[in-house]
């Protein structure tokens, strides 16, 4: 398949006399897609029902006058003032109950039924302008769900939505008090009115509630999506995509994408190590200016997952940024690594964030291609050496993989919930795995929750799920590779209660969970083989044969050669030993790869690329740090 | 005297048709008694005055068929959905001006006239009914008061109320103005209505005033608890208890224990180890499965003096929690320590908390004595082999402790508002002294402030006092023992000003605290005998004899063989000498415990407890991890 | 010039009885002036429009009468209750939307309309009572503004303020639109009602906005003030000061400073030490009873300079404090120490605060030169021997310093609203180049960003100026010396966007700035030297002669021997070397001067001051820890 390049770009934010020429060094460069359009809401109707096309008219002939493929977001992220002003009440409202505020952008509550028509009507209106466009090769719905945490708002359309919701899903609130054990505490409710939102309780709330605002308030974000979709659609046959962001949880991706033609995310490598990777500081300090060396190609896996194959980078670290707690600039070479890497796990397209660097607002210290005085920045030769290094490749087309891993947003808002250790969490958990699986030198396939079809694969992880879904458990029964379930794995009902008799239950597989602990840090459980858990360890029971044992006798993984559960959050060469152990038995080869080194395989291709800040030898070659390297399969 | 075990239990979880067999079953193990009903509002009154008796009678008679003796709770710790409507200005708010809502439970300001006379109106038709029922054979009020930091409201209600105990302490604002050195910042009223809560100032507020609302909500919480006794005590003669919790200094324990006929206290060793009793990493890691060594022991001593001597376990940890930052599980024979070590310490019925552990709802993570299928948790089989070594025992009578502490929940607030140095606090101060005494192998009473009788005791000390009540001076100024008071005992007013002359006024010992001083964390004052001071020193003046010098030569320690005074918080290991020194002086025998092996004496027996998670050496025996071991004295 | 002593006092604090005493006691030890009257307003104005000056009109004669100087405070930091009945939307609010209430100080919003007039009405009133009284030599307006956060309120007469103050500076929504480049993120205006405060947005406002609310929040200060001053001169000649922080940038003191006669600043060692000066935890214990040995002195020059060479001292720490989060002693002599570093420095008044300590409210713990029962506190000695020494000492006159360090409090505005690094601040980056300077055994003027002349230096340095005033920029091409810019350093617009070309635009040196990196901790760039960047990095091209290297060859210091370019945040090693060389190049001799040994060199003499814990050797003398020696030059 032909991979390709793209840029984000904002015509409104430059003298139309830059555009031409900008859109001729795009070209020039190698790009071919350009995304616009997302935040030009102000721009595009100043005033009620006050629009002004002939802007974006040019700016999209502009572009696609020289070859650019044109990507058209809606503008829903960014309400103007008016907007607000007209429905005061659209505002999110956070957890403490303050409102949260015009000025910035996602202020608005995807459970607003006035500023939903709004989105529609401005919707309705781009489609059916740009609908037809010969540019406009693509759609993207809003920017970044969940951005600055605003899935979840307490406001009051929020609590009538929810009420209603509620309503929906149990019917009368006798049934939800039962569903709940609202018996528990006295918190019976005779009437959906006295049902609130879980925020502001004295102590925690019931976490069933906890978890059904959290279903619901994804639930408020596909339906937004999909009434952009519907409208987009009536007009347009180009792609439809939205474009996630890394380690979000707050919504299921999977149902999001359903409605989508693709996935596509926006990787930030240097951002997110700093932010919201665990790490110790010695290891943020190595990979300072890399990026953590799994978390891309988790993302890009998983958003594979999500794209029922199809997706892009929408927006690449191009350099600093501006929002992580600090920002350093990324090492010489990395942009490509970047790039390459995100062709190697399957991306159509990767499109750099941005063009040219804002002077103003806040985004002003965010690196682009080109500096703010049109220059070029680093990003933008390494962008050029990557087009160049397409252009001469043969193409790079999928492969599977041989191991998956499950991954299930509803299992993430659970263990929110109720963590009931403070570390634990259920991307961590499931990162934890997958850099296990990556330091095997393994390719990994993300399955969602309902996978039906695990034939592929002869290994299957699937730690931390709140319960099994039908086909899940259906697949696994007839499962002819090894599945290694837990912890925690269908320990709870969908309404996150003990289900009794207690879980999990695992076709062919005797075990229960008969007690969970929480460790802090410091703590341990060691295991006879010199392992180790952290975090989490279960005690089981049940006839299921004892494959490891914790250094006082306890089960730490049971099953045989098919479906196992582990007990325990393993430590990293605890985990790369259980890795190793099951693959051995299903006859798939490992690799013990350096801290920096990773691998990824596609049809024709496997990719070696060296994240660590030292040259790393891979057989008879010296790869350099940022290094990417390629070598027939 | 006769020690019994009890248990938990909430019939309205549970299906009708188990709770036979629940009772048989709660028997055979061994237990005497079973509380119940803390929580069922809202099965009691489903609606404003429509009462449900039926479900409560029938488990009462069921329990009490199986030989059970019922605590019967009040169930005004989780007012219903109902309740609040009806009173929506009920709902307690918090520091920050947010209100706390319904939804898990607390959700109600001690102040507020109408829930008062809602809980007085539930009580007494739970009193009228049940209060001659010969199963009913003890009662408990509300449940953990304090609980989720709920004593401080900052409520309308908790305003008005505030006001009206003001003007009937001070009688007009003049007076107050003069108390509290209003003069100062211009802060004098001239109305009741000028004064506010002390939150939302700018800095902070007045102290005087901070400590004046800290005694209001402690009155508060009395005057509700009283209304409860009153209603009860018009129709029963069972004795009536509170469930206190550990470390919770935020109400006057022993104003409230006034009104009842026995103390009790909700102990969970492990859950307090995790989220509330300073101890560095190692330590912390070191009894993670045992709790604190002294902690459990503390609490004993204090609510048997909250108790007058009668006091309970309402609530004894059988497993993990639910609640703590982490949740381990105990090792294997502490549930049966932590039994035995209350019981030692005089308890007359230690009751675990939960019968089955609840598979919904915010406490489905805390173990019970069954597993949420009935089977039995660990905790099960080692409340069996107490009920069992108890028929064996003979009677646990109490022994006269050879030392005291004085105890002050006053004192607590006055350092709360005012601590000086971040890290100094009346219960931490209280508790290194006591934990002194604990490493000398000592029994330890805990006193009153208003002790009167200190004849008893061959030491007594008295850390931290804000000042010194007039019994506890009379007291003191015919001790024939020792009694070291200080650091910071008897430096205030009781409006919380500095008194002039300066403190200490104690009987017979010429010293001032002319000045304090608060220490961060690494360093201190060092000691001439090669002890040191943290946190905490205070310059003396005075002709009282010097004990003891910093390096460079201020008293550290002044007095002689009767009242002395410490200038500092003296580290563990100076403690250590302090108290050792002051035993040899009086002629009391002291031990070196190693750490984790504790003493308690009884009339009859020497009770020692590892807490530690190595065998220990005792004598000729040797004691395992979790074991217990007793000997005549 | 002579040098004096001073004290605060508070007579509405005390029997009427003893001011005559206090009086005599201040003469006696040497103290000439006394500060009174700051808080006094519910004294002197218990209700509306009722006064009672005669407590004020007695004390002023019976210390006048002692030969004390009065410096009389407006008492406008502390609004009495009825104020705020009067004008409730007075109160300032909190960045989280939560009001700030009576009950402590400082609880009004500057921009307050209502506020402002009845401050000039009580300001009127005391200067048309004092204005022509003999005893009443000197004024203060207010009390430490900016105390307790309160330069930002987030209002509604704040809200309404700002609107007015943008319409002022902007003149049209779309020229602010425009300036600020509210077309990112459609956050375009078209009314000003569209415009609200930067504060409660989702994420960050437009760091634009954020810098003009802190230019209108800073004005609000000195309009406020003004205010006051312009009452107080209608009636009276002498001079008027205000009392400043430390460390405190939130308003412009040098806009403030223009409309007095001279500046003062509160001065607290210890207090600051502990809670707001930059140091590892083994450099605080070091200087735990000193405070930090360079901070003191930062402040003296910076007030110098607000004061346009006039300033005191109004409040010197005499003993322990009450308000940082640990509060220790001064070692013995450090108070004899800090006045002295003043005297150096060219204080004309070091006063202390305060003469006798309260016993009641909010400060009981805070020392005085009198403890609460009037004997002498430590500090009261030390100041004696202070006022002997006065006596003795031939005039100290100030010398020109050598070096000089631009203070700009725009561009500490500027970082804080865009930091790009967490640990990026003005504040901290300038006197980690006021240390180095004072490690090299220099003395240091400070200058305001608008200096016009430089030729008094042989050496300026300028780090972190958001831009460079034409003044300065005039003052550079021209300059003889040596002048050190940067990092960040013109490299922004005055509305905080990037300047297209891009920043610095200094004379004659060809370099820019193409890209910023931030750098966690634990994380540098190595420099060719030895030496290393933390913090801050900048990326630079142009023709400008590279003097110093990173180790991977980029630019650390461009520039020849006149303007020179500092493309980092130098380590404290690292600044020095670099200190060392520019003085060497410039013919100025250093010194390397222990940590704690600090030098500062007036006309005749060169003072030697010992912060260490331990003796130091200063050429042929020993100066004790806290030790104070002075040499002819």
């Amino acid at each position: 398949m032909k991979r390709s390049l793209g840029v984000c770009y904002y015509p409104e934010h430059w003298d139309e006399a830059v555009w031409a020429e900008d859109a001729r060094r795009m070209a020039e460069v190698g790009i071919a897609w350009v995304r616009i359009g997302e935040f030009a809401w102000s721009r595009l109707e100043p005033a009620p029902d006050r629009f002004d096309w002939g802007w974006l008219d040019r700016a999209i002939d502009v572009l696609g006058a020289a070859g650019l493929k044109v990507v058209l977001g809606t503008p829903t992220a960014t309400p103007p003032a008016w907007v607000v002003e007209k429905h005061p009440d659209m505002l999110p409202v956070g957890k403490g109950g303050q409102p949260r505020r015009f000025g910035s952008r996602r202020h608005y509550d995807f459970a607003h039924r006035g500023y939903r028509e709004e989105c529609r009507r401005i919707v309705r209106h781009l489609a059916e302008r740009y609908g037809k466009n010969p540019h406009v090769a693509a759609w993207q719905t809003d920017n970044e769900y969940a951005c600055h945490d605003t899935t979840l708002s307490y406001s009051d359309a929020a609590r009538t939505a929810f009420r209603e919701w509620l309503a929906q899903r149990y019917q009368s609130p006798e049934a939800m008090n039962r569903a709940h054990g609202n018996v528990f505490w006295s918190m019976e409710v005779s009437d959906w009115s006295q049902v609130d939102l879980p925020n502001l309780t004295v102590t925690e709330p019931n976490p069933s509630l906890s978890l059904a605002f959290r279903r619901f308030a994804s639930e408020m974000v596909v339906e937004f999506n999909r009434l952009q979709v519907e409208e987009i659609r009536k007009q347009s046959d180009a792609p439809i995509l939205h474009n996630y962001m890394g380690r979000v949880t707050d919504f299921d991706h999977f149902a999001v994408g359903a409605d989508l033609d693709a996935a596509s995310w926006d990787s930030y490598p240097i951002g997110f190590l700093s932010d919201r990777i665990e790490n110790d500081p010695e290891r943020k300090a190595r990979f300072l200016r890399q990026g953590d060396p799994d978390n891309q190609a988790f993302h890009h896996d998983l958003y594979r997952a999500v794209g029922r194959g199809r997706w892009w980078i929408m927006e690449q670290q191009p350099g600093p940024v501006n929002w992580a707690p600090w920002n350093p600039a990324p090492l010489p070479g990395m942009v490509r690594l970047w790039t390459w890497e995100a062709f190697a796990h399957g991306a159509e397209v990767v499109s750099y964030f941005r063009w040219r660097q804002a002077p103003f607002a806040q985004e002003q210290m965010h690196a682009g291609l080109l500096r703010p005085d049109s220059q070029p920045a680093p990003g933008f030769h390494e962008a050029a050496t990557v087009a160049k290094e397409l252009e001469g490749m043969e193409a790079i087309d999928p492969a599977p993989a041989p191991v998956a891993l499950v991954f299930d947003y509803e299992s993430a808002w659970a263990w929110e919930v109720q963590p009931q250790g403070r570390d634990f969490g259920f991307w961590r958990l499931a990162f934890a795995a997958y850099r296990a699986l990556r330091r095997a030198g393994l390719s990994v396939d993300i399955l969602p929750p309902d996978a039906e079809d695990l034939s592929p694969y002869k290994l299957v992880l699937a730690p931390g799920l709140l319960r099994l879904s039908d086909p899940f458990r259906t697949a696994l029964a007839s499962y002819e590779g090894i599945a290694l379930l837990g912890p925690r794995t269908d320990t709870k009902t969908a309404d996150l209660t003990i289900p009794v008799p207690l879980g999990p239950d695992l076709p062919g597989l005797d075990a229960t969970v008969t007690l969970a602990e929480s460790l802090p840090p410091g703590t341990e459980v060691p295991l006879e083989n010199g392992g180790r858990f952290l975090h989490w360890f279960e005690h089981l029971e049940g006839a299921a044969p004892v494959a490891l044992r914790t250094t006082d006798g306890r089960p730490a993984i049971v099953g045989d050669g098919s479906i196992c559960y582990l007990a325990g959050w393993p430590d990293d060469a605890t985990f790369d030993g259980i890795v190793r152990g099951l693959c051995a038995e299903v006859g798939l080869p490992t690799l013990d790869l350096p801290d920096g080194l990773r691998l990824r395989d596609t049809a024709r291709h496997r990719f070696v690329f060296n994240y660590a800040p030292e040259p790393q030898r891979w057989s008879s070659v010296t790869i350099p740090p940022a290094g990417v390297h390629w070598e027939p399969r």
